[in-house]
């Protein structure tokens, strides 16, 4: 298959004017695991679909994906993306926004290089997809501010911030291809599931991961009082004994180590920990039951270990 | 012809979440000229297009130029628009960066209405009208902090910032209506300088407008050293007399009422309100002059009047 950080590198960036092209390429150039373009090329494999048919859509996921990523770090004020200074602090606020703006026109003109029968179903998916990681990110924050947040809310917004992206990656990849509306709705679930698992044990990991390999501090969930799966579940199922408990730690904003050792135990006393890696089986299963209906071929079993190595993730 | 005010009215933004959309309804709501969905009819209109064919581009083009005053605003740190607070001073900052990234992907959405043979082309040049924007706006930046400008990089950003998409909007309107390769170049010049020559005009309008008719206060250009049409042709006429003294004045930043007075004396004395007017006349008949090449009939018509009405605006 196609090297798809080689293909990302050759882009040309040294346009003028340089204050809104170098911000892109800063950002493109940083890296990250290409997950969405390697989808898509995936998808189109399954179908022996040819590699430059498929290219400008996965190219244009990926400057997507990284577009949301560059006007994210603006929205939470982040400092650091992949190790280094994100655009509004190398650069400013302003160039930020532009910038941006402009990394979102040239996803989609990357994706005018989709063959011309094919482009109009590609834009209206490409379209529901970009929505719906925006309402993703409105629900995100709004529930930052909400006391009324339930689990089904949680599992909407994984649904809309990370699992559509990577769906459509994969149904847009397959349709290329030539995949039938069946197989396209196969990709597309199955690319959902494995989104929605991967947020869960994203969840379990930021508890329950091992300090040696999860590569950041266990418990930042917990102290800021995020609601994740885990936090969401533990509210539904405490009485409320249990729930008073939680709390009093939800209102207690020092004392980090000894909430996150209070909170996790009260997890493991509600059975949190099983309830999400069950649902987690559960959606990798679905996934993985997905791929049945499609031809079996390297690229399904690519996807079949895509989805077993999600559950076994240590980071 | 159609209402385009009324279509745009019955766009429905009350969906969910409220914080991405509810913005969207109110900048499209804030009223405009809508000259550049009109455009794009009225160049169907010459070659007896379908309105509903083209309808989603003009559409596109309308809700893309005000995605662009939305973001403009944050960058700007503007308070009111069209006589209403911006979206950043009613809602945040951070509801105008995402609303408005829902709102350009909105209007790639309508775009992708186009009729589908005619899609692949419209959505190119859409996204190099897009583009165009925000490099214009890039310029118009860089220019604020550089004392090298030009009055030929003043051209250039001008007909990025606001040519450019009346250019494609009579452009795209053609095409889909089924002008061939000549006529969409002469629609696309026609826009391009009648772009151009309101530019200009509103250079003029600044400094030499009736203030009963020009709704704002005459000499904010040079009050705040814009660097106009007017400010870059005096500093490229003037002798080192005249260019020592314009710089005096820009180095002051109080005293306005006796600095629009000495600028203006020196503009007078230059000549360059005579020269931007006659610059601001060819640009005029150069457009006047693509019309000849086009059907002969009311829309034509229509073209012709606008041209000449922009040319002896009062405001």
């Amino acid at each position: 298959m196609i090297d798809i950080n080689q293909v990302i590198e050759s882009l040309d960036w040294s346009k003028e004017p340089k204050g809104l092209y170098e911000p892109i390429g800063y950002t493109l150039a940083s890296g990250g695991k290409r997950i969405r373009p390697t989808l898509a090329l995936i998808a189109a494999e399954l179908f022996g679909g040819k590699e430059n048919e498929v290219l400008p859509a996965a190219l244009a996921l990926e400057v997507f994906h990284n577009f949301t990523l560059l006007h994210d770090d603006v929205m939470d004020r982040a400092q650091v993306r992949r190790g280094r200074p994100t655009v509004h602090v190398k650069w400013d606020d302003n160039t930020a926004i532009l910038s941006g703006d402009q990394m979102l026109i040239e996803a989609y003109r990357l994706l005018s290089g989709v063959p011309a029968d094919k482009l109009p179903q590609v834009l209206r998916w490409f379209n529901d997809m970009a929505t719906g990681i925006c309402e993703g990110q409105q629900y995100d924050v709004d529930f930052e501010h909400s006391a009324q947040v339930q689990l089904a809310d949680y599992m909407k917004m994984i649904e809309l911030k990370t699992s559509v992206l990577l769906a459509y990656a994969l149904k847009i990849g397959g349709y290329i291809a030539g995949a039938n509306a069946a197989q396209q709705e196969a990709l597309y679930q199955y690319g959902l599931h494995i989104g929605l698992a991967f947020q869960i044990q994203d969840d379990i990991l930021d508890v329950y991961g091992d300090p040696k390999t999860f590569g950041k501090a266990i418990g930042g969930d917990i102290c800021c009082n995020k609601k994740t799966f885990l936090l969401l579940t533990a509210l539904s199922k405490a009485d409320a004994a249990s729930k008073a408990e939680l709390n009093r730690w939800l209102a207690i904003s020092d004392r980090d180590q000894e909430k996150i050792a209070a909170v996790t135990a009260l997890y493991d006393r509600l059975g949190v920990r099983a309830e999400a890696e069950s649902v987690m089986e559960e959606h990798t299963a679905f996934a993985l039951k997905q791929l049945e209906t499609l031809p079996q071929n390297e690229a399904t079993e690519r996807l079949r270990q895509l989805a077993e190595k999600l559950v076994n993730r240590k980071s």
